[in-house]
């Protein structure tokens, strides 16, 4: 019950495309995640999520187009929404999604997270 | 579809203690809101509610203790539990949870706003 410091936390770890979760609102957990490059094309059948960038930039690739998500931004992605995230120089973001969502949603792969590690 | 920046959201509206709604994730709302001063004592019985501090600080209240949350850090008041926000300056912060939450939970009052306000 204490108040949870996004740059406290996100100095406990380094490694890339591997969401921790910080807090939890009913079902819906907060993540912290830090990444550079590209991740994998995939989707999210059941839910939508979100991104608010703490640093850095990132982009959200569409099939059809991409959107660039600045520091003090958030973008929601809605549900089964084929999608990519990227970017440049490493990114410290958070991603606000129900417990249980696997991070490469269908497409798995060697990225896909365990999706339920807390610091 | 495009990202939503806090900064550009919040130079929209200027009155305290009125949520305004930016984004939906499912059933979870993201609201912005500016204010200055004591709220009320309340409580949501069916839902925890997550603040987000983006500029200034607040004070989130208990019967037994208080919290101060910074820009940069999260708060979740759990579900039931009865509590009342405060800032000595004016702070911004963003609210996260399900949509049809009424700000002031059963104590109604003044400060009660429409909340379910777009911008």
């Amino acid at each position: 019950m204490s108040p949870i410091n996004f740059a406290e936390k996100l100095s406990l770890f380094s490694e890339h495309w591997s969401p921790k979760v910080i807090a939890e609102l009913n079902d819906t957990q907060f993540k912290l995640v830090k990444f550079q490059g590209d991740f994998v094309w995939h989707q999210h059948d059941d839910t939508d999520e979100a991104f608010i960038v703490i640093k850095g930039e990132m982009q959200i690739g569409f099939r059809d187009r991409e959107v660039t998500v600045k520091e003090g931004e958030l973008f929601v992605v809605k549900k089964g929404i084929e999608h990519i995230t990227r970017a440049k120089h490493e990114c410290h973001a958070m991603i606000i999604e129900p417990r249980g969502v696997v991070n490469t949603g269908e497409a798995g792969g060697e990225l896909t997270a365990n999706n339920d590690v807390w610091i």
